[in-house]
């Protein structure tokens, strides 16, 4: 018996076929491009499809998928911000037009990250445990007992809107303060904010900020000494230490797992970030966890659609 | 058939008699004065003892606790800083030496107090409710799907940790952020730092300040529209609204309820909170929860401690 798991970003997806054990036996991803609405979902059955067609019926027992946004159980609707038209798409419904027989589990790509981690990563064995997932935007996927926490509206999570520093500023409207000061977009836009008041610097992201430069760019800066670059790092060490230590303090957990695509080039400053939760949070339980790189990286999506897909069927 | 339900306080104590269905039938409270070890304990077992002599045997079927501080269930014992001799004290054994047949449960004041408003307070009929509780110090009881959140280590919901403001600065080192800036004892510490910077402040705090004050007639002071008063109070705002605000984007709640020696004077100020955590948090998160005050106000512990007790013989 093998599962299908499909990662749907905004910008790609990724689908793996994993047996029971959590082995990935075949993995592919490519661009979703120019499309919206139904033709997205039609990418995904169309997988489901060709995949039934190479494999045979009945190989395929489950399937699972992480979305970019919220997925709400009780409607198996979706609402992803980044994929046009998906302000509330019945998404379990068009799958189970085709998949049929065929059990389907969704999730948002935060619950997916910590699940994936929980099977076949960083937190297997852990009850609590919580992803903290920082690329583009910022996300928590937090393991209570066990079980992925939801809330009341399926929302949970949402730490990107996290105030960490007072006072507000109209640039966290649209994003939130961490998210705004910390995430991969928000480095970027910080290192401009930094510029603008640096009016001897003349480094190597000059002439570069604010449009031509990913966060990537800066991280790079910073190994080469670059003055702004670290002084942006900096303060991105404090906020991810801020906010780590808010979940120790909070939710007490066993390990809190670093992962998206900044911890890519962020993975080496771990032990900066646990020196600065240190002097946060609430001291006898900042020692009882682990601060802890994802071991799967890129993957951790495609390996908690998967988990999604079998515990459905083995709950 | 009845259970008593005990809230140890680091000052004081008091206990209720509830009949199943959540009636307080009896109540009483009482200093604890300079009790300290084994005679805290012993003040226990004597009011239970008193208690059955009282009611005969048979009538009390079941004892909660509420204690000032983290209960680990798997040992039995008790971490209560205030209370001498309780770093590491056996209180479920030295109870269960005297209650014999009726069962004991014991938990932390911050998981009573939503399980307080849960069986008989606001908290009625929701599944995921948070009490913020604000007196001395600060601490969060958390309920998530009907149960409270305990963390990996029996730590969880340690709030007034919470990191709100960079950067760090060694007041916080004792006592958190958040406590440091907006607790009973810490409303004090900042009207005394902000008197320092105020040199034409003449106002009636100015000669009582730090030392012959507390909290509550900072508030009075405030009804009264003193300039010191409002800048402390409006700072109080400020964190609590992005307490609350980070409460709400991490746990997607649907309600959060104000309580501890605080909420009090502070009812007043929730609407306020609330437009302050309007701005911080998750945009759709924030429309789906209400802030509300305790409605057991200072009984919310005893109430708990009760329902802790039923709970153990009608999970």
């Amino acid at each position: 018996m093998a599962v299908l798991g499909i990662d749907l970003g905004g910008t790609k997806l990724a689908f793996g076929i994993f047996n029971e054990e959590g082995k990935l036996l075949y993995e592919e991803s490519f661009p979703i491009e120019n499309r919206q609405g139904d033709e997205v979902g039609q990418l995904i059955t169309d997988i489901f499809l060709k995949i039934r067609d190479s494999q045979g019926p009945g190989v395929i027992n489950s399937i699972g998928i992480s979305v970019p946004g919220i997925y709400h159980p009780k409607t198996g609707s979706v609402w992803a911000p980044n994929i046009p038209g998906w302000d509330d798409y019945p998404l379990l419904n068009e799958i189970q037009k085709v998949s049929k027989e065929v059990p389907v589990a969704i999730d948002s790509d935060r619950a997916c990250y910590i699940l994936g981690e929980q099977w076949q990563g960083n937190a297997q064995n852990c009850l609590d445990a919580i992803f903290l997932a920082v690329g583009t935007g910022i996300g928590a996927g937090i393991l209570i007992n066990g079980n992925v926490l939801r809330g009341a509206h399926d929302i949970a999570g949402a730490i990107g809107w996290m105030a960490l520093n007072k006072p507000f500023r109209k640039e966290y409207v649209s994003c939130g303060c961490f998210e705004y000061n910390a995430s991969g977009e928000g480095i970027v836009k910080v290192a401009g904010d930094f510029l603008n008041k640096m009016k001897d610097y003349s480094g190597s992201l000059k002439n570069k900020l604010p449009e031509k430069i990913t966060s990537h760019d800066i991280f790079a800066a910073d190994e080469s000494n670059d003055v702004l670059a670290k002084k942006v790092i900096n303060n991105c060490i404090e906020y991810w230490g801020m906010a780590a230590a808010n979940l120790v303090s909070l939710f007490n957990p066993e390990k809190i797992i670093f992962g998206g695509g900044v911890f890519g080039p962020a993975v080496s400053l771990i032990p900066a970030i646990k020196e600065e939760a240190n002097k946060w949070a609430q001291p006898i339980s900042i020692k009882q966890v682990s601060f802890e790189p994802s071991a799967l990286s890129g993957k951790a999506g495609v390996y908690g659609a998967g988990f999604l897909a079998l515990k459905n069927i083995h709950p």
